[in-house]
């Protein structure tokens, strides 16, 4: 899935200019970098991230940070965007998975999915009263799922005028249901209403002859 | 509603000892402080909340509210209880309305119900990697809401065994909505979505014989 909204580019200076070998591994080893940091923001969060915690925790220096990343703040609106970009993201799922939802579901509550569930709460939340920058990243991944959900929902036969209503009524519940989960840890009953949405979904494409 | 949570008591002395009239004006006064408080954490979130920031816009002196709460953390976590239990809240709602959920829809999605969501979301967010006991109170506030739907659901002909995981699914639902309508700002969309959820419900509630 292509994040279509750069909330700082990655490469200020343009994939287009002359990369050379150095550039090159440069690149590589900001990107290894990156991953490990976003790594530890997943256990940690974002609230104490320092740059001082983050090299202990991926194994630079804090001088090598500050050489790939310049500030903090460059650091975690890199890790936002991967980690927006990352949740319930599944791009190996095959166009003609016979029950995408339930696969979805499945995913984002395992251990892995979880992890980015719980950071994507938690940057929704920092979002509402943050930087309106950090709203507007978290909108566009919103609006990518949605337009998703609903280009999904139209190949089970909704009606196209109704597939974005429909889709953000599905999304919602999925959203509000990871939040439940993750702050309640009830799997069971949250696993139960999650099956009750699907389960009526079925009866709505039933209804549409899909 | 009564939040049966008391995250920390709100008079450590209790209300069985003596209570003569200089602590009934304290107490008083100690209220309308938290209740001006509260309102600038609705403005503003919680994220850089100072004792001096407080006082400045409640207008009363820093030496006051460390008097009233000791500590910014204590002033806090009275905020919190405070929106936790206001968020859709509707106290006065009565128990025959003919369209309960529509109407708790709207008083959320106006001005002031939106500035409560608003905050309940940023507490929700910092609460996935913050404090345990600030879980434990939005896992509380949502066990409160999810009870008083499934019981409204029962009057509505749904089975007791099936109440609280469609209460489930309804309230994660809505959740869900709010968080889109707050980041996303789309009224029309989510207003649109929720209706759809709602006469989903309605079709459920017929197949119930409520």
């Amino acid at each position: 899935m292509v994040n279509q909204f750069r909330w700082i580019a990655l490469y200020p200076g343009g994939m287009s200019e002359r990369v050379d070998g150095r550039k090159l591994r440069y690149m590589h080893r900001r990107g290894e970098v990156l991953r490990a940091a976003t790594e530890h923001a997943l256990d940690q969060g974002l609230d104490d991230l320092t740059l001082r915690k983050v090299a202990q925790a991926v194994g630079v220096s804090h001088a090598t940070l500050v050489h790939h990343f310049d500030s903090k703040e460059r650091l975690v609106a890199e890790i936002v965007e991967l980690v927006l970009a990352e949740t319930l993201s599944v791009p190996d799922l095959p166009q003609d998975h016979p029950d995408p939802l339930r696969e979805i579901w499945r995913r984002a509550t395992e251990e892995s999915g979880r992890r980015h569930v719980k950071l994507f709460v938690a940057i929704t939340g920092q979002a509402v009263f943050g930087d309106p920058m950090l709203a507007k990243a978290v909108a566009s991944s919103m609006e990518q799922r949605t337009s998703l959900i609903a280009e999904g929902l139209v190949q089970y036969g909704c009606p196209r005028s109704r597939a974005r209503v429909v889709a953000t009524s599905l999304l919602g519940g999925m959203r509000g249901l990871f939040v439940d989960l993750i702050i309640t840890g009830e799997q069971e009953r949250v696993g139960a209403a999650f099956e009750d949405m699907i389960s009526e979904l079925e009866g709505r494409i039933a209804g549409w002859g899909g």
